[in-house]
């Protein structure tokens, strides 16, 4: 693996003002990046275009001969109403004109206006202002613009009014085709902030109105999941479009986990930080918090790492003269105390941008990519179709990437020499009349297995018959071709699929004199090895392939390796899956009841057994409540006798309805799934995430698999989500239904179709 | 219209006998009709069958070493298991095989199996048993087949269990492709019947399944809504298939007026009543309450009616010979006491079926159909697309369709009366010169309101000058013969789309003498009267056809009739509809975004001003909530000036955010629309059903419109529904948006994707 594999991806990091005043040029562009930032922020419209707006309004109120209010009071344009059209931009109105550097802008719209204001001439006129600026930034070449999210009402709350935010939001996405607009949202609603920030339309607004500000005496709970909320309403209203992405204000004081990793779940491709965000070290310097750096690391992880915005930190050095107030060399090197004090003891250097810098060094310190990491680069939240090994052939690139695995075959090797230990100690009977175990490995593809039983025999001392059995034609010639060049011509191969082989042969004496080929007769298998699971255990068909070949074991000590599986469940919140599955749905009716294998990354779990008690400093992260589905156990003696002419398989059925209780609210886009194995007595394989480190660290041949719902599902704060699922069987192929309900109390709140992948079923 | 539109279809009645022993054969079946009877219920499998299946059950019992209870304790087949398998029917397993009665049979599947119950094992036998009988009874060419319900556990509740009941129907539905399934359901769950009717395999279940019976204790109070919920269960995890269907049991005591509401908008497609439902009159004859008869009344009015079976009233006449313990001549003429004393005192006659008797009579004495009932024969849930008037030219027999309406004009005839009386006696200056107020019928169609008009202006002595509109050539040939063969030649008409009239032409003296075309001017117009309204007020753009001759009216003194208009709202369950929609999007994906005009028959108001009080007594009927969306009014003198080379029609933009209570759960399929409009004054014309009786009753020229949901919405007890919706225009035409959440509390519990139908959008 090459050290560039290993590289953590840079940091994009830009530079906002939120008072930006001078036109930005390629020069101030170019300047910026002398001084190590990617990017800059530039605000659509001038104080000009406020000041002309705000005079319209004053104008049109002066006209009215009285308020046209409601008759019925409820917010909205319910009758006849006619409001000012604000005239078109003019000269004075921006700044912002087409020029080479667009490419490293991200254009700010308004922070004046009030998409979501109950009075509908202000709401109106808040639409006007930023549909003009979508569109002159639409017309001026911008790809990002920042969207200031909706303001909060009626004491600190998200109003009615955020559903007209949405719906603005559609239109902004429908005039700027090639803008990624990002909603800025703070982590959780900060009241105080909030009420600051409104106002500028709001003193010109009519009175009947106003009702919000004599409700604000009340002080209201802050509501930890009421941004995340409105985001959802916003981006569902938009049908979870690819251009609508979310800018995370990093606050102060960082929320509970369980926000955190809601929004780690959500398209979160700018995270804006204050200046009023870092801290400083002991020598003055900017730096964040621990949990702030934990929460950037995890963030930079994602799929598409976001762009970091440094708010108000100072201006571009040589831009404007100034200096930095924030004094000496800034904190970049606050961590590495004796880097630090080699610099702070060569007081020659004036760091102008200390919180850039600060930025720069915490990305040199991310860690490096972990195993599964690097394994998964480009796999992260990306749909897989699962595989059917047992129809299509596998290629070899397919086998050389599983066969990577540094944990998987290390642990059938421990497996194996723990049972081939136990049969020797126990003085069980072999089925090779010589006294050797007999060992079967079935779909060894390009035989990894048979290296590790061979190994496990050598280090235990117990000889073994070894017979390997492999369907796939390509694969079998790379077997023959390693039985000479590695086993050593030790291996007995055979060319066939598990079920319909008879076993290993043993050759009698011949018994005429006509010379008659010699006849065969066929001995018992005493450890079948095999490794048929899927990410869901069950879902390549390891059952019905090793009942095709259980009649094979010896009746009363063969062993199965592995011993028995089990699959393994979860409700997730999956936004970004969700809107790949839709858009697959366009040309594939089947996608949405389609299971997938997918790197699960910006996901959430939405049961969890989460501590939701903060008095715990620092609150424990939410462990997700992984259930287990349904198990199979090998050999199952239990298989019915062939009748009717075919074998049934109903034996194989299962079905299963698990109650996860959801501590917070959240949306449910489908189900995580993954599995465990216990190969033989201790000996356990395991992708379920509670699980995995204590089972198999590091183990990467699985990802886990993922079944969605048509239709998202709302889970309200408090409640349960029940799963229902079913593994169905026709004797010709094998699927999966499930069916997700939500309950409040007693109460379903929401129900899903039964989905059925029987489309998209594995055939046997 | 024909007498026979007035005829109340029949009722189509069979019998049902829960123990019937005889094989059914065809001399059977005349013996019925003979008796009056439509029908006969036939059980599918004998008692010999289900013997057979528990000792099945015992045997297998008997072998198992220990109770496959699973690990976690969870209901359902979670591991390893094996369960014996039912051998086929014989011939003495049922008395069914196929015949030419089997039109006339209801095929009745075995009450002792249990397809919820939690032991697996119980479970697993019942859902063979009624495969087994499902496909017996498809093979004999059964049409339909009565399905007991699922049972109840846990103390009288529905349990977990429903959802595996619910996906054994899906099969059932696959196995038996021509069987309509009815679903035996009880209107409301009642405890004591169903625990008598439990346990034919429950006593020999397993004991650690049995926790139910342990904690049957704690006699819970009955949900009026469980046996509705798991219905939707059932049919949600069934798709809404359409040979799903309810057969409902009358039960004594009938519950809640919102329960029976409910029931009314599922498709029950037979009702069956027991013996011990009908109450005896004075002389001992069995009768049905009040209540009872007003539930038939009202089920037997929908679309399909269902079929009424009558359960355990005695034997078929003639059938095994014995006599019905009723003793006298039945009930049938209870309820006509002077026919009645006639035939008590004349006791010749002896009624071997007075149930079947008072049915029949009950039969007689249905209502005729009313007037909008005759006119929507045949239309109930019927979807149709709304009109385009615009640009569609409409067909004569649609104008006479409309003109039929036996309130609309004369309430039109009424407010031009009014207003020209008002105008006389106001003594407002007229248009015309000539004193006589010019009145205009704009969009005339073949001129119905052009009578009205005449008329009023015959009836008040106010002279009018009369100017007729209309663009459909078609239509414009009748409104010349009618202006030759009805209206003297009174009228003047302008062949011409309303929105390019250039007013009344008053013709100047010529002004030069070289025989030049003379030239004219044009007056305004006084009252102009126009009936461009849709079943939501607006839909058909009658706001923007006003706007287009509003310059046109005097400014001062001009009226418009009418004078304004107003759209409604409610959210509603409509099952039929949803399945109907949903079949149409298979080839249409806009179906689902489609406003529907339908007259909406088998739905029910999820928001009412219901008093959940029950202790009044009758308890009324709930009265839905049905809210004002928004308000147009005539003349507009808003309109902005046309300018920027186009007329913008951003002033006819509306939107509206309601909130709706729900006291009883249910689910949201869609939005019921309907209109008000005040035509002049206190003139008004209302489709809207809270109104309607008092502003125009009998009017029958509008449906209301119906709003689909493209995935329907779960709304909890006492829940809120909030209805978003927009009219949206972009200049070339007119559609709306619609967006539906559900909230309990302050949570959000479901909410829709914003349904556009801009695809389907009314073009101006």
């Amino acid at each position: 693996m090459s050290d560039a594999d290993d590289l953590f991806p840079a940091f994009c990091i830009g530079q906002h003002e939120t008072d930006r005043v001078l036109p930005i040029t390629t020069q101030i562009v170019q300047r910026a990046h002398e001084s190590n930032y990617d990017m800059l922020t530039y605000p659509v419209t001038t104080s000009h275009f406020h000041t002309r707006v705000l005079s319209v309004l004053s104008s049109h109120l002066a006209t009215l001969d009285k308020p046209t209010l409601d008759a019925s009071g409820t917010m909205g344009t319910t009758q006849n109403t006619k409001f000012p059209v604000i005239p078109p931009l003019s000269t004075a109105d921006t700044h912002l004109s087409p020029n080479e550097a667009m490419s490293q802008l991200v254009g700010v719209t308004s922070s004046w206006i009030d998409l979501c204001s109950p009075d509908p001439l202000i709401a109106d006129l808040s639409r006007q202002v930023l549909m003009m600026e979508v569109a002159y930034a639409a017309f001026c070449g911008l790809g990002y613009l920042l969207i200031p999210g909706p303001k909060l009402h009626h004491g600190g709350m998200h109003s009615d009014g955020v559903a007209y935010y949405a719906r603005v939001i559609q239109d902004a996405l429908a005039t700027g085709p090639y803008i990624h607009f990002h909603i800025w949202l703070k982590m959780v609603d900060n009241v105080d902030l909030e009420v600051d920030q409104m106002g500028d339309l709001a003193p010109l607004a009519r009175k009947e109105f106003l009702l919000d500000a004599d409700n604000n005496e009340q002080s209201p709970k802050i509501d930890p999941f009421g941004t995340w909320d409105a985001w959802d309403v916003i981006r569902r209203t938009c049908k979870y479009h690819s251009r609508l992405v979310v800018a995370l204000c990093l606050p102060k004081h960082l929320p509970q986990p369980s926000v955190q990793s809601r929004w780690h779940s959500e398209p979160v491709r700018l995270l804006t930080v204050d200046a009023g965000t870092f801290i400083k070290n002991q020598k003055g310097y900017p730096v964040l918090s621990k949990g702030h750096q934990s929460l950037i690391s995890r963030l930079m992880r994602l799929r598409t790492p976001p762009w970091i915005i440094l708010c108000d930190i100072g201006p571009i050095p040589g831009v404007e003269g100034s200096e930095d107030a924030e004094g000496d060399r800034g904190a970049a090197t606050a961590e590495f105390p004796s880097l630090a004090q080699a610099v702070s003891s060569n007081k020659k250097h004036h760091d102008p941008t200390p919180h850039l810098s600060y930025m720069r060094n915490l990305q040199q310190k991310q860690p490096p990519r972990t195993a599964i990491e690097r394994f998964g680069v480009g796999y992260q939240d990306y749909l897989q179709a699962p595989l059917q090994p047992l129809t299509v052939n596998l290629e070899s690139i397919t086998y050389e990437v599983f066969e990577k695995d540094p944990i998987k075959y290390e642990w059938y090797e421990r497996a194996v020499a723990q049972a081939l230990t136990d049969w020797a100690a126990q003085k069980k009977p072999t089925s090779n009349p010589d006294g050797r175990v007999v060992v079967a490995v079935v779909g060894a593809g390009r035989g990894p297995l048979v290296t590790r039983a061979l190994r496990a025999s050598a280090q235990t001392g117990v000889a073994i018959d070894i017979w390997v059995v492999e369907k796939n034609q390509n694969a079998f010639v790379l077997l023959q071709r390693h039985n000479q060049t590695i086993w050593e011509g030790k291996v007995n191969l055979v060319h066939s699929d598990m079920r319909s082989w008879r076993g290993p042969e043993r050759k009698q004496a011949p018994n005429n004199e006509e010379g008659e080929t010699t006849p065969t007769t066929h001995s018992t298998v005493d450890i079948l090895i095999s490794e048929l699971l899927g990410s869901f255990a069950d879902n390549e068909l390891s059952p019905e392939c090793l009942d095709g070949v259980t009649h094979l074991l010896h009746p009363t000590h063969g062993i199965s390796i592995p011993a028995s599986y089990t699959a393994h469940l979860s409700p997730i919140s999956a936004p970004k899956l969700h809107a790949d599955v839709m858009s697959q749905s366009v040309s594939n009716p089947a996608a949405p009841e389609t299971p997938y294998v997918v790197m699960l990354h910006a996901i959430d779990f939405l049961s969890t057994n989460a501590s939701t008690n903060t008095s715990t400093n620092p609150p424990s992260d939410p462990v997700p409540l992984i259930q287990t589905a349904w198990q199979f156990a090998h050999p199952n003696r239990d298989i019915p006798a062939p009748s009717h002419h075919s074998l049934s398989n109903s034996h194989n059925v299962r079905h299963t309805r698990l109650v996860f209780p959801c501590p917070d609210r959240g949306v449910c886009h489908g189900l995580a799934g993954y599995f465990e194995t216990v190969l033989y007595k201790n000996v356990e394989l395991s992708t379920n995430p509670v699980t995995m480190e204590a089972k198999s660290a590091n183990m990467i041949s699985w990802f886990p698999i993922y079944f969605p719902l048509k239709n998202p599902l709302n889970v309200p704060d408090n409640s349960e989500v029940i799963v229902t699922m079913f593994r169905q069987t026709d004797n010709r192929k094998v699927w999966y239904e499930w069916m997700v309900e939500v309950r409040c109390g007693k109460m379903r709140v929401g129900i899903s179709d039964l989905h059925s992948s029987i489309k998209e079923g594995c055939l046997m």
